[in-house]
């Protein structure tokens, strides 16, 4: 469903080209201070525009409609709304007939029996991650201490980025990326073993991110190659620091004290401008698609700051439980 | 926390050396054929004995307490439990003194406090996966017409496993591998947009499994060196068949119809035989630490049906929770 | 926290005098014909005006903001959000200084630290309740064939309401009341044995209405005077029904296919024009209060249909659990 | 389902006359002395035998199988099993043929369609009380400095309650009482808003406690006969204690800091000596029904420490949680 987290649960809601797209913030403690203005510079990270992104631009004007009184937040649930106020006016029926390749327009047809909201996405739209941005504002108030930094390490296998997007946009193509998300400031002891560890928190919030593709956690796959003595890390100091790092800051699923590095692989953008092949679902045949309108070439260029978010709620979730049993 | 799932709970117990381990499973539908017969295939699969693994041999004898009737679940929690009859008597407590690097006994001893068992590895072994392949065989006959099978594709990098491992155990040291867990006759529609994402529900469970140090669905990792024009999976039949399965069989966190495929990277098993630095943390001193005992030279091994059970949980949830909506 | 259901899932946010009440329902089943329009009657229900309730005139006009498309659900979660219009302006820290007994006035601040939405209430609002009766106006449509219908028995013990209710507007104080809920159409089998009981969860939510202060079930505490041979229901067809309805429609948590029938206690509004004692928390000293402002002199006039709300509400989520394992 | 609780989460599992009843308790803090001895006195409160219950004597003899190492918890689950030693091997298929009134044999055979353990209520029976008692006496660890002590108030509407046991055991017949619990010691600010109130987390756990009819809080249902000026409790000091305790120490679903008081119905026990009609399910006919065997005629007698284990064990986790968010 549509809902993360134990303690500090958060909950999306909205569709690409209905009246808004949100989210609800339940378990924020109070007295945090928290204004509009204190999630626009997340926002703006994750604002399209920029060559690569798609140059749909909404407003992106997030309104806190509960839960913060007197410039703080109360304790009581914390809701955030984006109307839309960008979305173009046509007949989208035709992404029913002719389901875009990579995108999630034939499940929800077949899952939702045609009653999903089918435009643009709809609940499927990668905009639905506005919320999850403006919730990682707060959650990054909440791990105080904690530095969540995430960047993009390549496009289509090549650091050359600026290169990269420029052939792609010229091929009216789009391509995938890696990206990096490292948390400086970690102390021992977060997160739960088995099902609550913090690989587990984290991937299955990451994977809500649309175009995730893979996670890998410190030495991640290069681990399946490597022999223990190379891949253990020696611990070298009373308060846990380790040699090198390949553990990523994870023991048993338990944060170690050292650095929190992981990755996540993100597919190309499903929406392209060339031409591909569908099923007419009218006609029965497999048919020609050229998808128009406003696309990112790179969908991985905006992910950076979605994916802090995305860390900054599972590591939130983990320090209000492990705050319970201390 | 030690629970995973929506409807078909699981909670999982115990400790490597303590009395048992052992799983609840709440939520499992009455009727169903069951006997501890029925789980000694999967539980044979995953015991220790060959080549490189431990030497430790448990009888893993399944004992039902409670939830079956007259060889049927009778809807009521199923609790399984593991008697430990093959533990070593002897003093552990150097694994608090000196703990083992890649293992969790240093951030156990942080965040419990001294409190956790820490007898070989305690509440954090491997040995508590045994209740994980016992659900996850149960697990199975729920998610009927779904063939779930994993296997090993390479260790050390390399798919000549056996030469491997016979230099691994020849040199007492470890190494990691990759597994692969491959799902047919999943039908459209099962998993639910972003947090509950077929990719959420399985890696949040993967990554319970000890070693796991990342997973990919469908193109994975290389999906971020791809075009979208030779990415996407075009729609070629009216039942959603596609002509390529970059997707893993997963659009948009739900199931397409197409084979479930995806990949964990396994670290090394930590426990080795060759000499590694640690802390010592009576003396405060970095010092040499060999590690005695049984231990697997490639846990990646005895992976396969663990990731296979814990697949099958997760779609067993994941297929309740889906006809609650129909 | 604020959320309730396991798979028809509420949660409920928004303040007495803050922009706006509303709830997110996550796991509404798509395909459900949904306009604002056919909440307005049990709204309209709610609603204060009538002798005995509040002067304040809420337009109380729900706006629909995510999770209907084309007059339908979508299966996507559904928001509905309550702008406040009629908040008065004013200063409310006397309600800090001088919390008002019966009100959670001094709790909040206990347990916010002052960070509470103090004005009128905030979130301890019975204003909170509108989003309940949103809900519980869709959760009547998923339980169909299922009638609910709540009825206020008696005021201040007496049943000549309108009598009761005239003296106490006079006297300026407030009075308590009990509502009778029930529910017909239920067939066997809803409800799960101990934690999931139809009483667990009915309870549970009908607990979160604000001023209830007691539940009864059936023959509710008239069972304590009873025996046995007196209590039980002799089943008396093959459906079920039962010749005398003691059990209230439940058998060991689960419906049994007769009338469910509970009674719930109001307790008299908090607020009333009588002059009381209440600390001054800044002087210290014990000291007369008279509260000003509109107020109900009978909250339990408004109950039934925020009753019938929690009851549709809780019976949806056990309807969906109970279609799971099927 | 079978859990409850957020932090302190327990699992009920067993059958009367299977192979064992327990409890799982996932949540429980590190660093609690624990044995099985000191489980035994709630354990022997909670016994039969006395003049009223059933001369069945178990041994009631509790097994600790995992999360206990050194005499502490370990923070790991803890898993506490007791083995049924004294079950009668008989047929007990007449329980599916003459569902016995006011039992769950009907609604049972109807839900698991034939499935479920019937013998002697299976699942369905006070006997799972067993571990409830058990993990209460944990939780009630866990609530330091909170005291928590129910008793008997009345039995058949009296307060001679030993003369009313005479005549009911004399007339083969059973009876019902009402069970007062108290806890002192609660500090201000356990317990959340709405669904998380004191209330709502209370009463969802005492309505899984088997014949419990109802529930109130401070004055309760008598509330709904008062007036405010009368009923509301006035604030006499800065630390909250008020001059009379209607509100049962809880406003907005927030503990007060005064007495935490409610009391809770308890049905007669539905197995009786007399004779009862019932329906017989293969005849199609309603017959007369006389069960033998072994039966309390007043459970209520019981019920005592399992209402202080339900209240522990919903306190222990609202501190939980509590402490998550401070």
């Amino acid at each position: 469903m549509n809902s993360f987290g134990r303690l500090f649960r958060v909950t999306i809601f909205g569709e690409s080209h209905g009246a808004s797209v949100g989210i609800n913030i339940d378990g924020c403690p109070a007295g945090i201070a928290l204004a509009e203005a204190d999630l626009m510079a997340d926002l703006a990270r994750r604002k399209s525009g920029a060559k690569g992104t798609t140059p749909r631009s909404e407003e992106d004007m997030p309104e806190i409609i509960s839960g913060v009184f007197n410039g703080h937040t109360t304790g009581a649930p914390i809701t955030i709304i984006f109307r839309n106020t960008n979305t173009i006016s046509k007949d989208y029926s035709n992404l029913v007939t002719s389901p875009r390749p990579g995108h999630a327009d034939y499940v929800a047809q077949e899952k939702y029996k045609g009653y999903q909201d089918y435009r643009g996405g709809g609940h499927f739209s990668g905009r639905v991650t506005l919320g999850l941005v403006a919730a990682g504002a707060i959650a990054k108030k909440i791990v105080e201490g904690v530095t969540i930094s995430a960047k993009l390490l390549s496009v289509g296998g090549r650091t050359d980025i600026d290169a990269v997007i420029d052939e792609v946009v010229a091929a009216h193509d789009s391509v995938g990326g890696v990206v990096e998300c490292r948390a400086t400031g970690l102390p021992v002891g977060w997160g739960e073993p088995f099902f609550d560890s913090v690989e587990s928190a984290i991937s299955h919030i990451v994977f809500a991110i649309p175009a995730t593709k893979g996670i890998e956690f410190g030495s991640g796959f290069a681990a399946a190659t490597m022999r223990g003595s190379e891949h253990n890390d020696a611990i070298i100091t009373p308060d846990g620091r380790t040699s090198s790092n390949n553990a990523g800051g994870i023991n048993g699923g338990i944060s170690n004290g050292n650095e929190l590095v992981f990755r996540v692989a993100i597919k190309p953008t499903s929406s392209i401008g060339v031409a591909q092949q569908t099923l007419n679902r009218e006609t029965g045949q497999v048919e020609e698609l050229v998808i128009k309108g406003r696309h990112d070439a790179c969908i991985a260029l905006r992910v950076p700051v979605v994916l802090e978010a995305a860390t900054a709620i599972a590591l939130a979730d983990l320090l209000l439980v492990g705050k319970a049993y201390r």
